[in-house]
């Protein structure tokens, strides 16, 4: 196994590359140059200088964009947390193995490479109320899973998920690593009635209360609270900043899964991007204590990174404009005036 | 001449179709039918049961979609409100003409048609702080031109502008409409410094308290404070919902372009969606008075269409999953627990 503990995992996480400053100013410098009031762009600007930084080169490129979707299954779903049965996430499967969900579509629209990998969809983790959700080794096995997913010669990676019962997984993570219990952290998710909401929130602080000497260390809080495909989530995280790959997670759960990371080393998500903030109550909080601003606020909350996707749209139209554009030379524009 | 007086385009405003609200809710029943939460594709799904009322028509369709720009120059230059002298109007069409300016670039990605208009660009408008910008022949030969702008087959319109000075414009014009002086509704346009942004205040301050008589009619204040440009993208604004045509309108000159509208006929932009909100200062107030939700809040503050032509990506990857999602009894998804 490629880590082989917790500890091993955190080194790794240690000793992650910083992003290329000199990219990211020579694209700065040409933004400067475009027929446009400076900085007029906005935020598409910020996401090319990115792109440069994190892809270490100037321009940057999208040119391979991979969508990688993490499945799993959760056995916390035993305790009435979510609307739909757990049956739905292999369902959902293979519904994107036949092209008809939601992330099928939009990822033709975005010109990505759509990829699937569910994680041992039979055995869901453990009921973290009764138990760890993971051992450390099952954890370090999903971490794997994702790390490999990652390949080299991709411009672009968007991390997704897909599994029944996670956004209480996501919410009790977000809830050991920041504080605050259930009633700061559940949502709707799928769409709980109120009765279900409450249910949420008294399983995250049964779990938080039982499972407190996992809070100091933020891996094994991923492994008490989390399950295999946020643990893949993490894995895949890392691996794209040590190939210097930029990441664009997705929504709650996504979110959720690579936050340890920045408990484990202050900037590890430097080369992450919030590509939107969700309509599920904790993403906005998360975002918050993460420092991360979404490029769209869209009330999306379905997951399969499916708002990730749709933000792969602005990063190719702002790539576009950088490449394309007539300098104010090229064009005969005049420039500001100092007045 | 179309419209002989401000009186008759207040008429034809008058008189203005609804939407088909059974399109929208066959939309909303199909969605209802796709294999994802209900409702967690968010605004996505909204737009595309906008576009079906506004289109009169299920499904919606966005085969061609129009990316219109009205140029015009703007006398309230002489003093001094803008970074940019007015040459740079002309300029920037030629750069429209050579492809060279973002728009060109963000209407390749969103596979529209970009059409420029310029308005009698040698001709610049009255400096209002002496005159009216127009009078109500010259006022309502632009509304003309933009209303004849809007041709039949047309899927989707986006209005866009370019102006040197014509910040200044909509913030006069904003501040005649909804009240508040230039402190409230200026900003920083191309990006004038403090002394620029204090002589672009009391400007429209002096033009408000010279022009008090234009105040009680919302076509005069168009004509008084506005230009050349908006005007047309009032005519435009028009002409689209005669001819069931949704419209994006673009940054804080676009929709104060429009704003007289409603002052003429409450629900007279219903068929209008603000595609974002730019960072000029006066655009998030404006929205806020037009009880408008933008789509976008991405920091753009270029004018010439550009936050609209983005906004097309949503909806054409919003209709991609209405229309390509399978249904929960295509896929064999069980649908949710009714607990």
């Amino acid at each position: 196994m490629r880590f082989s503990s917790f500890g091993e995992l955190a080194a790794a996480c240690a000793n992650v590359p910083e992003g290329d400053a000199t990219a990211a100013a020579a694209v700065a410098a040409r933004e400067a140059t475009l027929t446009k009031p400076a900085g007029s762009l906005g935020r598409l600007e910020e996401t090319v200088a990115w792109l440069a930084r994190w892809q270490n080169r100037n321009p940057p490129r999208l040119e391979r964009v991979d969508i990688l979707i993490f499945a799993g299954n959760h056995g916390v779903t035993a305790q009435g947390v979510s609307a739909y049965p757990s049956a739905v996430t292999a369902q959902m499967v293979a519904n994107f193995a036949a092209g008809g969900a939601a992330i099928n579509q939009l990822a033709r629209m975005a010109d990505a490479r759509l990829r699937v990998l569910p994680l041992s969809l039979d055995q869901p983790t453990a009921d973290f109320t009764a138990a760890p959700a993971m051992s450390e080794q099952e954890f370090l096995a999903a971490v794997e899973i994702g790390f490999d997913a990652v390949t080299s010669g991709v411009d672009l990676v968007c991390l997704g998920e897909m599994g029944i019962g996670n956004t209480t997984a996501a919410a009790a993570l977000t809830a050991a690593l920041f504080g605050g219990g259930g009633e700061r952290w559940a949502g709707r998710g799928t769409g709980v009635d109120d009765a279900g909401l409450a249910r949420k929130r008294a399983v995250i602080d049964r779990a938080l209360a039982r499972h407190t000497a996992a809070l100091a260390d933020p891996l094994a809080c991923a492994a008490t609270f989390g399950g295999r495909e946020l643990a893949a989530i993490l894995g895949a995280t890392v691996a794209a900043r040590l190939r210097r790959i930029p990441v664009l997670l997705d929504g709650f759960v996504s979110t959720a899964a690579a936050a340890p990371l920045v408990r484990v080393r202050p900037g590890a998500l430097d080369h992450a991007m919030a590509a939107h903030v969700s309509a599920e109550a904790g993403h906005r909080l998360l975002l918050r204590e993460l420092n991360l601003r979404s490029l769209l606020d869209l009330d999306i909350r379905l997951g399969e990174a499916s708002g990730a996707a749709v933000a792969v749209l602005l990063l190719r139209t702002a790539l576009a404009c950088h490449a394309g554009m007539a300098t104010f030379a090229q064009a005969g524009v005049a420039e500001k005036s100092s007045d």
